[in-house]
Order: structure tokens, then sequence, then C-alpha cells
């Protein structure tokens, strides 16, 4: 239970992802239990496993009476550390930028993105889905006053490793990575990946194969 | 080398795809040549794994003299099967839609989105970067009538599976999934699924941790 962050592993935080997300659901329709083998059909793995997971994280439950489906829900958010909201600014407001910026304006919790950036001056000093779009000039000192910690990388594959040197010496740790390149930085900062065209080729070369 | 796709492993091919990149970049840029360890160091990887990889797909090379850029070019794209074209439809016009429309109208090589789907009456008939959106009644006869093989799909949650369901009836095996939903398939179907919430939960939770 007192285990730090990083010794949970990813497959078993992605999964606590997705239960999180099948109680919202439940807890949105009014629904006050849920069967483990409905969470875990939804889930898309097995009741078994899924008891381990939750047990894992405190979460007591049976099978016969079903789980509280909103003492679940604040175990496994206290769980994925969602008392704390995470600062994040997105830089690069061209069509993804501002499809993603839309995108977190209602879909994302627990992260809040503060601040958008741009070179181009007639991206600046606009609002787009509720977030302001400034000068990327003044990035570093908006970094700073709003403790933001998180970075989101919408510009194109050229600039991406220059922005992301500039994210990280201003004091960015986690990074969603939009650009199809891949960045080489400190071993601190926490990557991800969204590369679009990567998975379009994993599918164009492996479906409808034998 | 008479490999089928499915025995080749996708951290390969993500390799490949990466040293495909790397390649048209250095086309771009006129560049004939380029030597193994430039090539792994953009791509992340030692010299001697992306050897191991260049060899496994018949390219020949030779680390003093470097490798022939159009030559490498043209043995990873036959690979990657480049000389297919694969048709794709996306479905669900929104502002996720839209912007993968336009990322698709100019970044994504061997793929061809020859339409796209929706169901709300302002978004039928209008041309989005390039390709057409049509009432998404008429989805199972331009896949037949198109030969489409692959689906994007950017509809909201709740009409993920649902929809998954359809184009799978109608013949599509390889599916793109923006909707934060894990999808029930039968195994023919090749799924990635683009996970964004799921990103951003991973770099909340492991950003800035020891």
């Amino acid at each position: 239970m007192n285990k730090t962050r990083k010794e949970i592993p990813v497959n078993t935080l992605e999964r606590m992802v997705k239960y999180r997300r099948i109680l919202d659901n439940y807890a949105a329709d009014g629904k006050t239990i849920i069967y483990s083998h409905e969470m875990a059909k939804l889930a898309g793995n097995t009741p078994s496993q899924m008891r381990r997971d939750l047990m894992s994280c405190g979460c007591a439950g049976s099978t016969r009476a079903g789980y509280n489906v909103q003492e679940m829900q604040t175990n496994i958010k206290s769980v994925l550390g969602y008392s704390e909201t995470k600062q994040t600014i997105l830089v690069g407001v061209g069509n993804l930028g501002k499809a993603i910026l839309s995108y977190f304006s209602f879909r994302v919790p627990r992260v809040q993105v503060v601040a958008a950036f741009d070179v181009m001056p007639h991206r600046i000093d606009r609002v787009i889905s509720g977030t302001r779009c400034h000068d990327i000039k003044e990035m570093e000192t908006i970094i700073k006053e709003q403790s933001v910690t998180l970075g989101i990388i919408t510009v194109p594959r050229e600039e991406a490793q220059a922005l992301a040197d500039r994210l990280v010496a201003a004091g960015i740790v986690g990074i969603l990575n939009f650009a199809p390149v891949t960045l080489d930085l400190p071993d601190h900062v926490y990557v991800e990946n969204m590369d679009i065209t990567m998975k379009i080729e994993k599918i164009a070369f492996y479906s409808g194969e034998k």
C-alpha cells in the first residue's frame, strides 16, 4: 500500500484508469452497485485479475453483493492521485493543437490546461476552447508563475526537440508528445508519445493478414 | 525474408517506420548517404540493433561507407508494404475528427482517407481537408464500392462499440480507435487505440516521482 508510484506497473495503472472510467459512467447513470464480472468485461480483463487489482489498492467488495460504486470511485481516485490537480500547457495551436484543447476542455479530469503558446501572431491572444494562447516568448514566465509541471507538444516535427529542451529547462517533468519524432530528454522527464502515423502504419501493415 | 507480416514483431515494425521517416527527411534535404550511427541516434536505438534490423529486411550497407539513402528507402518501403495503398474511412466529424482529417490530408503515406461519415445534417455533404463527409447511412455502400479495409473511429465513447460492429460487418479489418473505450471485436480485426486521456493520466501519475 505504501508503494511509491514508480513501483506501480504501467499495466496495473492502465487497468486502474479503465476502472475509474467505468465507475464514472456508472455513477453518471445513477447506478450504485457494480458486479466484478460486469466491470471486468467492460475493462476487457478477467474478474480474478480485477479483484487482485482492487485488493492491491485497498478496495474491498464481494462477488455476491457487488461493489459500492461511489466508495470504489473514491478509493481508485485516491490511488490515481486525484487529490492533486496538475497544471499543463500546450504548445502549437494548429489544427491538431486546437482539437486537443477542445478535447481537454471537457473530457480530462485532474489535469488543467492553464495556457497555450504559439509563434504565429494571428493565433496569439485568442481564447481557444477556454484556454488563452500566448506568445511563446512568455512561456518560461508562465510556467514558473503558475507552477506548471506538464506540457503537451503539438508543434511540427522539426521544432519538437528544441521546444522539449526549453520545456525541461523551465521545469516541466512530464510531456505528451504528438510530434512524430523520438525526443532525447533527461531521465527524470516522463514522456508519452501519441504517434498517429505510427499507429496507422501498424494497422496498414498487420490488418487483413492471416 | 519470406516471413508473413504477422511474424514480424511489433517492436521491429516500429523501428522500421522510424527508419523510413528518417530516410524520407534525409532525402527531402537532398542527402544521399546516411551512416548507421546517425540513423541509430535519430531512431533512439543502437547501431548494432539497427544493422540487425536492416539485414533482416535485406538492406545491405557498410559502417564505413554509409548507406545509400534512396536504396534503403526503397527496401524499407517494400518491407512496409508501400506498394499497396489502403483505403480508409473516418467516422465522427467533430473537432477531433476534423483535426485527424487535416492531419491525414498531408502527413500520412500509403493510407488514403476516401470518405468521412457523420449523423449530423450540418456536417454532411461538406468537404473537410479534401475529404467529403457523407451521411452515415451510406457507409456500408461506400465501404463496399471503394474496397475500404480500414476505419478511424472519432465518435463519442457511447457510440464507439456499435459503430465498430457495423464497420466489421461491412468488411473493415483494421481500426484506429480514438474513443476512450475498450472495443470488443473478433480476432481477425486489428485494432490500435489512441487513448489521449489514458496517456495524460499516465503522465500525471508518473511524472515528477522519484
